[in-house]
């Protein structure tokens, strides 16, 4: 074991799914532990750059690339890739059941699910149905869980996770947190790793 | 050789630095000719989205980010890192220069040197006696360059190229493009020059 990475991810965001199939194998190498941290880009990309949609249907030019580059990325990693008829979904259900699925061992095969849902199977992670389905894929107790994620005690707790991302200095998605250090975007997850690494023997 | 991998990049852009420095070294190790193409991304920024500034300035959380992002990685690829007094210098004139200098032998180190006085000197690269300097060493006619570079043949050239890079669906720098393939980004070159091996093997 040499220690910890957090991973700060959304599930409306396509270069989060990427990293979010690829880190849990890329950390067990260097023995590290993810720490998988749900956060929602709305309010920082309101707060930040005073939008309300993602940053690539603003800038289409942007948006354009990025569709071209998942599928070239997904084909790199062998990663599902179907390019989503809507986007961004709306992630706030999926991250408030992937906040309790933090603490529980289910939580990242329920993300890997909600990405693949997402981003492999064009499905709408926002509906309440498909994350009971999911939920019950993974193993969790759907009914149970959905009823703790939407509960008075949880929902603020999502909101100070985003809280929070403002406070480390987050703009976007992915993230990875080494000892303080922030890495963003999914072609960083080496350099993360790699910082782990170096200050463990140091 | 497998081929060309054509280098778009702005003097102002500190991740352009990064790519600038490494990119003949990886491309030799492939056997790949640099093509190199400065392009202002000024004209761009504002078309796409109607801003005047640089997006690290305009968003100063990402702003934060990337200044403690390049020290990380030119402490990485063992390049001297100085972080500028002014961002982001006006780099129409050394764009000018260096588009006559991508038909000249001491081209790609006239760039280089360019980047190395931005971002390791903290040395006013809009400045024409800087560039003046720059050019006598890398062993240009300083003076000749520069009244090509200013002549009116030149000047719209260095428009057609930045004409040419929206028409290409650049939004940022740097950017590699193999084979009609856009790569964006600094972290990309790898993957840019690995398509590059793929499609001579085809």
């Amino acid at each position: 074991m040499s220690g910890e990475i957090e991973f700060w991810f959304d599930f409306a965001s396509t270069y989060s799914y990427v990293a979010a199939m690829r880190v849990e194998a890329e950390a067990a190498r260097v023995g590290a532990r993810v720490l998988w941290r749900p956060f929602l880009l709305g309010p920082l990309f309101s707060e930040q750059q005073g939008i309300k949609d993602s940053p690539f249907n603003v800038n289409p030019v942007r948006g354009r690339y990025m569709w071209r580059d998942m599928e070239r990325l997904c084909a790199k990693y062998g990663l599902a890739w179907r390019k989503p008829s809507a986007f961004p979904r709306n992630s706030t259900l999926a991250a408030r059941v992937a906040l309790v699925g933090a603490e529980e061992p289910w939580g990242p095969d329920f993300a890997r699910a909600v990405y693949s849902a997402n981003f492999a199977q064009d499905q709408d992670i926002s509906s309440r149905a498909v994350l009971e389905e999911l939920l019950a894929k993974v193993g969790a107790d759907a009914r149970a869980v959905l009823a703790r994620a939407e509960s008075g005690e949880n929902k603020p707790r999502l909101r100070e996770q985003t809280t929070r991302a403002a406070q480390l200095g987050l703009f976007g998605a992915p993230n990875f947190i080494v000892s303080g250090e922030l890495f963003f975007g999914q072609d960083r997850l080496d350099d993360a790793l790699g910082s782990l690494s170096s200050s463990a023997g140091r």
